[in-house]
C-alpha cells in the first residue's frame, strides 16, 4: 500500500479534523510537535558544528508558526537561529511563539519590505529553514516574498523546506518555476501531491495522526523508528526497501 | 557547578514564570514536551518488545495531564498503554488530552474508588508510569491514592515516576516511607530536593528552559545530547564523568 500524497483540500480537512471537538488537539500542541520535527530534520542533515547559523524564514500563517517553534528548538539544540518574518500574522499564538524566541535571545529581523536586510541575513547564514508558505498557499507569490524567494535561491545556501517548498503549487509542484529548490523537505502529517517529484532527502513529521484517521484517509504512513518524531522517506528512484 | 535541586516553592515559581506573560508558554506546549519526555524515558529503559503494557497512573493535577500526554505518545510508539485516572481534574485541557487518548483506542479505566480495578489492571501490565503526584503534592496521601500506592508497590512491577515519586515529600523524599520506590525517575525542568537520594536511573526532561532563566535560578542544567528531549543524570555514587 503506497503512501498517500494529499491534495490541498484533503490536507486542510485533516488539519481541521485534528483540531475539531472530536480530534481535540489544540494548535499549540500540533505546532509544538511540528516545529520540533522541523528542527530535528534540519539537525539530522546539517550538524551544528558545520551549519550553526540557521536563517528561519517565516510566512504570515501557521507555517510561520511552525518556523518560530522550530527556531526555538534549534536554539535549544545549540544552533544560532535568526528569524526573518516580514509579515507576522495576527494570531495571538504567533506573538507568544515570538516572545519565547526573544527570551532565548534569538534575533528577530525587524519587519520591513526592504530586501537588503534579507540579503545581509543570508550572507551571514549557513542554512535556510523555509517556513514561508504551507499547504494553504495559492499563487501568485506576493510582496515581499516575490523578491525574497529569488534572493534565497541566489544565496546558494542549503534549504530545508517545511511541508511544501515555498512558491510550489501544493498539487502541481514547481511547474511554474518560481519556487525554491530545497535540498531537504519535511512533510507534516502526510506529504502533499506537489512534492511527488521532489528529489532531495524527504522526511515526514507530525507523529500525532491516529490509526483510525490514517485508515479513514488511506494515508498508509510509514512506521516511525523507535520514539523518533521524524522518519525519512525513500528518495525518488530509490527502492522502498531502504525503509 | 552542581545541578540545583529545587524546593517545591522554587519549582512552582519557575513553572509560573514559564507561563507568565513574559515566559509566554502555554500549558499545552509545556505539557506536550513534558509528556513526550516521560514517554521517551520509559521507552529508553523498557522496550516495547519486553514491556508493551504500560499502566499510566494519573493524578488529578497537571502531573496527571503529563501522564495523559505520555500515554498518547506511548501509544504512538507502539506500546499498549492503559490509563488509570480515578479523580480526573476539572481543567478543560485534561478533557482534551483524554479525548486524544480515547481517539487512539487507549483504554481509560472508569473512575471508581474500588481498588479491584487497579489490582486487575496491574496484573495485566508490564510497567507502571507513575504520574499521580507532582511538585505541588502535600501529604497526607488521600483516597483513593492511599490504597493505590501500596497496591502499585505490591505488584512488584517496574515503576517510572514523573518528577517526584508519588507519596514522597517534594523536599524530604520518602522519609515517611509511604511513597513508591521507582526504578526510574524523570525530573521535569530540574530535579526536586526530595529526589537527591534517589538511587535508580534518573533522567531530566523539559528542554524549554532558557539560558537566562537557567542563570537566574542557578540551575546548572546538564547539556542535552543532540536533539534529544531527555538527558540521563549520573546515578547516585557514580562519577559525573559518565556524562
Amino acid at each position: 500500500m503506497a503512501l498517500r500524497y494529499l491534495s490541498a483540500k484533503l490536507a486542510q480537512q485533516i488539519d481541521e479534523e485534528l483540531m475539531s471537538a472530536t480530534g481535540a488537539f489544540s494548535l499549540d500542541q500540533l505546532m509544538e510537535l511540528a516545529g520540533l520535527a522541523c528542527a530535528q530534520t534540519l539537525a539530522t542533515v546539517y550538524k551544528k558544528e558545520t551549519h550553526p547559523r540557521v536563517l528561519v524564514c517565516c510566512g504570515p500563517g501557521n507555517q510561520g508558526g511552525d518556523g518560530l517553534t522550530a527556531a526555538r528548538h534549534l536554539g535549544m539544540f545549540g544552533y544560532q537561529p535568526v528569524i526573518w518574518m516580514p509579515k507576522p500574522g495576527s494570531k495571538e499564538i504567533y506573538q507568544r511563539l515570538r516572545s519565547q524566541c526573544i527570551n532565548m535571545k534569538i534575533p528577530v529581523i525587524a519587519p520591513t519590505q526592504e530586501t537588503d536586510t534579507l540579503r545581509d541575513a543570508l550572507a551571514r547564514s549557513d542554512v535556510v529553514l523555509d517556513a514561508i508558505f504551507g499547504f494553504s498557499f495559492k499563487p501568485p507569490v506576493r510582496a515581499p516574498f516575490d523578491t525574497a524567494l529569488p534572493l534565497i535561491t541566489a544565496s546558494k545556501l542549503p534549504i530545508v523546506s517545511v511541508d511544501i517548498p515555498s512558491g510550489w503549487d501544493v498539487e502541481n509542484g514547481n511547474a511554474e518555476g518560481v519556487g525554491l529548490e530545497p535540498d531537504v523537505l519535511v512533510s507534516l502529517t502526510a506529504p502533499k501531491e506537489g512534492s511527488k517529484e521532489f528529489k532531495g532527502r524527504h522526511f515526514l513529521g507530525g507523529r500525532f495522526v491516529t490509526k483510525a484517521m490514517e485508515e479513514k484517509f488511506n494515508l498508509n504512513l510509514p512506521e516511525y523508528p523507535g520514539f523518533d518524531q521524524i522518519v525519512e522517506l525513500p528518495q525518488l528512484g530509490e527502492s522502498s526497501g531502504r525503509l
